[in-house]
């Protein structure tokens, strides 16, 4: 690939010093997302933008030489939205971090660098709640997380990251910059646009800002946490506590996660059992200890091994917490990848069990956690990648449970998003006049498709 | 007007007998929404479709004929969305009135004629309950609901439409039917199109089939009703409850809204009052008392000339009935232009006083009432038809008040949406460069301009 130096001396000339990056050494860092693809390119250079006139900047410059734009956050994402390409640049919105929160309105204003945990805490500050929760919550940005319309464990009751988001900055690819929506919780004035570039992956523009509502502080939660013998009784329990009321959180981990995490927390965990779940109420009063008893019930009625409960909330999050590390704790075992496949809630045992077949039929390990609330599951394919034969196989079950998940009418995505990992299955889900559509919205906003081309589509 | 008899003889021949009606006695009832628009057009036709099929077939005779095709559910819509247009055909899903409830997944799936209080009874045969609540429940359908992403009473709390909506079936300009989402709780595969469809208006294509996710049945609600000599007052007691709790109702009616109401339902209100709050708490347990007493002090510190609590629904249920009652009340006093601008919170009482300005400065009553909690008012123009200087000054009034709700950085429509009557103040609203977005996506869905034409653009 050659580079033309004018070009990029043009671009070094409309940014400050040092936004420009272009040493091996430091942009190897942003060829890749947590995905890891393999199919990475190498950038022509990584821009940390610090402004939106910045970002504005690069669109303009990016649109004048038809150059490819990968627009990134952290970089936490698990289906290589972020992936570079090939002579193009990685935009990375990393040291745009302001945040002004308003109590009275229980608004926040952030620019899209800021990381999920640090919107909460800055709520927090104000006895106030930002709800949407991945489990890379201490290191996904904001900017990120509206770009793939991040979910989370507690949004089974709270809702995902779209619910949240009021009003949008978006930089398009023509480098205009606009202001979608505001701080109005209600707003209909034309077409719903904040929540079209929600979920766009950086397709269709990059976002510089983010005003998302807050609600007041969660109430302290009381936990759940039972292990069943087999899978299929954990799922009964699912249905039965879906079914009587909204949990706040509604956790699923196969015997494979609980053991990886049992070795990497040693917390006590039963790694004779094949399936946990963590559960919590956060109801106000009594109907807090009604929840608790109706999801202990349901569990003890579906079969359950051991059920145990706690109104300690410190103790109760330390299963949150091992929940949230079982996807470091599988990936001591071997290279991942990771899943997140979803089904309306009556086909979870199908999914589950599907999944145990796939694993047995290409001989790879499949851990299974999920958000079991909302039929959004993480198989965890762990593959040696020394062994060639194994990462083919692990591979083809990758394709296998999403093929499975269309099967059972459900997603091949429920929240880390479709990216470079995936694109190839949605067709199948959604059919190919919806990716006509796609592609018509995507030609209008990005004519010369140099928003993170091959993400998506 | 010229009518071609071959044109109108094919889409007889798509269609079941007695779907397309011509008559100008029976066609005279679709001219117009109850926005009353009095440029509404001549149609060609009314075709009233019992089947997505039946929707296609029209969609794609129209296109084939380049004839317009406004959509219309049950003709409630408050800004012209539905007004007919000449040469064109209004198509009415009004027939189409299935519904199916899963109470497992708590999910339902509706076709777009159902009324919103069918869906709710619907749901609550099963325990379940449908949150959003226009004041025109009783009468709007769950169609233009989504088209509308219309709002309510409880959505101060519990969200709009567009929060319940998880998939869509549209029928686009060329009759293609799409579906979009589905029955899944959490699902990223692909662009936001369900999104994207809510809240167009009808611009974008026409929506046959409506999957909405239903929550556990509303616990009994508690009521703090409180009367103020001063619409300041009344404000102030706003911006305090709702920086301290999410109340799951938070209404305002001005003086002129009391009269009315009390001049048709005779129930009491304290006629010199100038302003009511009508305020309600759902929470579990103790935390419902102590809720309604944060409100109740919240109104008594504000300077309440008088606040009445009640535990007992159906009395609580009364005070929101007659709220809901305010615009056919007011509608007694003369013709009715119907605002719905909103306003961050803490503008509320500068918009609330700017409207009293505007009311004096060209002599017309505006009644207010407002979804106060979330900033969202319902200014009712009131005059008399018959005096056309009073009805110039009403129409100039009308535009004033978007113009002010604009210069509060606030929206023109709050849930109503732009449709013919509002649209030439959304540019002013959302600027030229988000106006240009909205007609690139207009453009790659409905090149030839046939869905709806005049609305929102």
């Amino acid at each position: 690939m050659t580079t033309n130096p004018a070009i990029l001396d043009e671009l070094r000339e409309l940014l400050p010093d040092g936004a420009v990056l272009v040493d091996p050494d430091l942009t190897e860092g942003y060829r890749r997302d947590w995905a890891k693809d393999p199919a990475a390119g190498v950038p022509l250079a990584v821009v940390r933008a610090t402004s939106t006139a910045h970002v504005q900047s690069v669109m303009k410059w990016a649109s004048a030489h038809g150059i490819p734009v990968v627009p990134r956050g952290a970089g936490s994402g698990l289906s290589g939205g972020a992936t570079a390409v090939d002579g193009g640049v990685v935009l990375s919105t990393e040291l745009m971090r302001d945040i002004t929160v308003d109590p009275v309105t229980r608004i926040a204003v952030v620019q899209p660098g800021l990381l999920n945990v640090e919107v909460k805490k800055a709520a927090a500050e104000h006895g106030l709640w930002y709800p949407p929760d991945p489990s890379s919550f201490e290191m996904c940005s904001i900017g990120g997380n509206a770009a793939t319309n991040a979910g989370g464990l507690c949004c089974v009751k709270y809702g995902v990251t779209t619910d949240y988001v009021l009003g949008l900055e978006v930089v398009l690819a023509d480098g205009t910059a606009v202001r979608l929506g505001g701080p109005r919780l209600k707003d209909v004035a034309g077409l719903s646009l904040t929540k079209l570039f929600i979920g766009s992956e950086g397709t269709l523009g990059i976002i510089t800002e983010v005003t998302v509502r807050l609600i007041p502080a969660q109430p302290p939660a009381s936990t759940v946490v039972a292990s069943f013998t087999s899978v299929r009784d954990a799922t009964t329990a699912i249905l039965a506590i879906t079914a009587s009321l909204r949990p706040a959180m509604l956790e699923f981990m196969d015997r494979a996660s609980i053991g990886a995490v049992e070795d990497a927390m040693n917390m006590g965990l039963d790694r004779d059992a094949h399936a946990l779940l963590i559960a919590r109420s956060d109801s106000p009063g009594a109907d807090r200890a009604r929840e608790i008893d109706v999801m202990a019930q349901a569990c003890t009625a579906a079969g359950a091994s051991d059920v145990f409960t706690t109104d300690d909330p410190e103790e109760g999050e330390a299963f949150a917490a091992a929940r949230r590390f079982a996807i470091p704790a599988v990936e001591r075992l071997g290279s991942l990848l990771l899943e997140d496949v979803g089904v309306p809630l009556p086909a979870l045992p199908d999914l589950v069990e599907g999944i145990e077949r796939i694993s047995d039929k290409y001989d790879v390990l499949v851990a299974v956690i999920a958000h079991a609330g909302d039929g959004n599951t993480h198989p965890l394919i762990v593959f040696d990648p020394a062994e060639t034969d194994m990462e083919r196989r692990a591979h083809i079950a990758f394709g296998a449970i999403m093929d499975l998940a269309i099967s059972l009418g459900g997603t091949i995505t429920g929240e880390h998003g479709v990216g470079r990992l995936k694109k190839a299955w949605l067709p199948d889900q959604v059919g190919e006049d919806v990716m006509k559509l796609t592609e018509r919205i995507k030609t209008a906003l990005d004519p010369d498709g140099i928003l993170n081309p091959g993400a998506v589509l």
